[in-house]
């Protein structure tokens, strides 16, 4: 497989400024964030359907619009994961058209966050760096750790140190360096800039954030093609940095240049934690700005108090004529059961966020029924399963005998009749 | 998409006699597993190169030769999941051309059984059972679960009570109904075929056995399709009942009778861990009957002390002039950590056993190291976090600052150093 990119440089959102490639994030003049931005005109030939198709299943057979090194031989079959038609959670929210895009099966670490690595560590080998890192909510220690194992680079990664257990394992395993922080993620980021520029390391979401975030835009690519190159007519995804939802919209906006999709209006729908929600709140007030918050919610992957895209996201979103919600703990764990219970999906906290900002948008309106709909699930269950406990409480071990097993499902079937036979008993005494 | 099946029927494997399309798993004549037996010499128009690949990214690309209703449209895209090369782990265990397959990441609930349950549920519906069940060392609980929910029939799970605590939550987590059982696996197994019979309940693996087992057939015909159409020389599988490893085996038959690849010798290694190894312990002694075990062992999903397919496995790793081995519960945990290490795969304890023991067969010169070999990676090590509980101890938070974080890494740093000189100090005086 050859890999043609097409030309490429960073560029200054605000200001217009190019700097060709290099490991840096901000505008040195008026301290906007840095873009990608591509010589779409030159991938005309290049980024066809077809030429698509023929690719690997993997988020490379995009390669043509993704800042990759030339000549880089991608290393994993990152991505390209189900796009599946939610019947059945449609029908318990009153959606008709609803389809899941479920990255919690992503290889190599499942979440979406192994796309946007894949890219960073491609140009973190570009530029020299010996040691990659991040800041990360958790997914991200996951993917860095996971990736730099598999191209032999030194990983340093730091979290929070309230973080799941699981996600701390699943760091660690790989031999990543893991550095417990005691803050949040904001404290975390903050800290990161300054070993970033000390160090000389490759921070994958800082130094490199603008090629990392990049990565997302497959999201949105892999979205059309598997709605036989359509776009729908809403996008419902999980806001922390606020970088995910822009890059579909981006994606989307390409696909509509280059042809490969017809040109129609797309509304994003963003989705938050309560405990967490700036994004949210700066939508819902029509703010342009972000009011930082002090994170307090169990969806600690979506826990950013001051989203670096955040003003850009809430722009963005409303002028779509999106929306975005948040919700409470308690409605996020509901949402983890209700995608199980129908679709068979397990997903994390972040999706549980997802699947129940999706209902709700519904319920208001702001999604009408038939309209074709697609809700990002980007991480999975098995990473907080703390979330759950207590809602499944251990029954008793029953000896392997088929009476034992009888007089268990009875008891089991029986068990409010009885308890409400005593109660009545209590009375008639 | 149109699904064409090639005709197929149960046959017993003992007295070749055919039993048609009907939920039964045993000859009763000779009471010899039955199997799925196709028309192949229909299936050679069908089930081409140029059709597979026309077919979409999932394992239902294979469908003409798998057991599923004539008319039957699969809904879940289960399987496709990558094969990579492992040069790092190849280069710590002396191998140059090994190979994982990662059904670490298989859609929907991250283990190979997700394969065989979708092509048994197809059967469960078309049979008219409104329930369904299995006896399960934990992934199989977790997969019936997830896709009976998606297809809405209800499921009764059936798990020895000492399962790990993220197998039981990933069962419950879709509305399962699931009943611990004060046993080991062959208890449950043994009360299973008892309920099976007593409610008309469909177990996957009871009486829709042969129709199951065949869903594992395409891990191999994955192995040689993403080889380029070419089998490899070498197979590492975990067993258990020792389904796997003989369905990768008729796979590749097929595919050499159907002309897909070229006709070559494949040997077959079996991996099990020590603490349950009965079919390993055949192999070696060369028997063709199974020495029923107590499992003792975390290896818990491998945990079959009495494995229904264990003699027949014994017998073909023989013929193949493959091999099998056991290794120890800290082994497996090694090879866990060695494959996240090495390659960024996070593997449960049966993935463990997978490499600690390819390891071993590198080491004995079982395995050349220029040999083609494919080790077979089977399920998530987020489902078996306990295993390594105690190998990463909680390091201490660090404050967010810079100096801070330099003193940590200090300290991290010349950790070994100072204790050293302590030593040396206490001996000094
Ligand atoms: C599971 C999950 N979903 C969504 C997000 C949000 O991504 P972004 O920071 O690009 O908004 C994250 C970020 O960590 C995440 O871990
Ligand atoms: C992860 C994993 N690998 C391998 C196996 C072995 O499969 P089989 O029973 O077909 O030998 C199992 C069975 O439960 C399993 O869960
Ligand atoms: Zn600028
Ligand atoms: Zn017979």
């Amino acid at each position: 497989m050859n890999y043609s990119c097409t030309a490429y440089e960073l560029k200054c959102n605000e200001c217009g400024k190019r700097f060709g490639n290099q490991p840096l994030s901000a505008c040195p003049d008026c301290l906007a964030p840095l873009e990608v931005a591509y010589d779409l005109e030159a991938a005309r030939g290049v980024f066809t359907r077809e030429a698509i198709a023929a690719g690997p299943p993997s988020i490379w057979r995009y390669a043509a619009l993704l800042p990759i090194p030339a000549g880089h031989q991608p290393d994993l079959p990152v991505g390209f994961t189900p796009l599946i038609k939610a019947n059945n959670l449609g029908k318990r929210i009153g959606a008709t058209n609803l389809y899941i895009k479920n990255d919690a099966v992503c290889f190599p670490t499942l979440s979406f966050k192994d796309r946007v690595v894949s890219v960073a560590l491609a140009n973190a080998q570009r530029f020299g760096f010996e040691t990659v890192g991040c800041s990360s909510t958790g997914n991200l220690a996951n993917s860095v750790a996971a990736q730099a194992a598999r191209l032999g680079i030194k990983a340093c990664i730091l979290v929070p140190a309230e973080l799941e257990a699981a996600k701390i394992l699943n760091t660690q395993v790989y031999g990543a360096r893991l550095v417990r922080i005691d803050g949040n993620y904001d404290h975390v980021n903050r800290l990161c800039s300054q070993i970033a520029d000390e160090y000389n390391w490759g921070f994958v979401n800082v130094n490199l954030r603008p090629y990392y975030a990049e990565g997302s835009k497959t999201v949105g690519y892999e979205i059309a093609e598997k709605l036989g190159w359509r776009l729908p007519d809403n996008v419902v995804v999980p806001m922390a940095g606020g970088s995910l939802i822009r890059k579909i919209r981006k994606a989307f906006q390409e696909l509509i240049y280059l042809g490969l999709v017809e040109e129609k209006p797309v509304r994003f729908f963003g989705a938050q934690a309560t405990g967490c929600s700036p994004i949210s709140q700066a939508v819902k007030l029509g703010n342009d700005f972000i009011e930082p918050q002090r994170p307090n919610t169990i969806a600690r992957s979506l826990a950013i108090g001051n989203p670096a895209d955040g003003p850009a996201a809430s722009q963005m979103i409303r002028a779509t004529g999106g929306w975005a919600e948040d919700v409470s703990d308690v409605e996020l764990v509901s949402g983890m059961q209700e995608l199980a219970e129908t679709e068979g999906i397990f997903t994390e906290t972040a999706g549980g966020v997802t699947t129940a900002v999706t209902a709700r948008l519904y319920a208001q309106g702001r999604i009408s029924p038939d309209e074709l709909t697609v809700a990002c699930i980007t991480g999975n269950g098995l990473k907080t399963t703390d979330a759950l406990a207590g809602h499944y409480p251990e029954e008793r071990a029953v000896r392997p005998r088929l009476a034992d097993f009888d007089a268990y499902l009875r008891e089991l079937d029986g068990a409010a009749e009885p308890e409400l036979a005593a109660i009545g008993g209590i009375h008639a005494n």
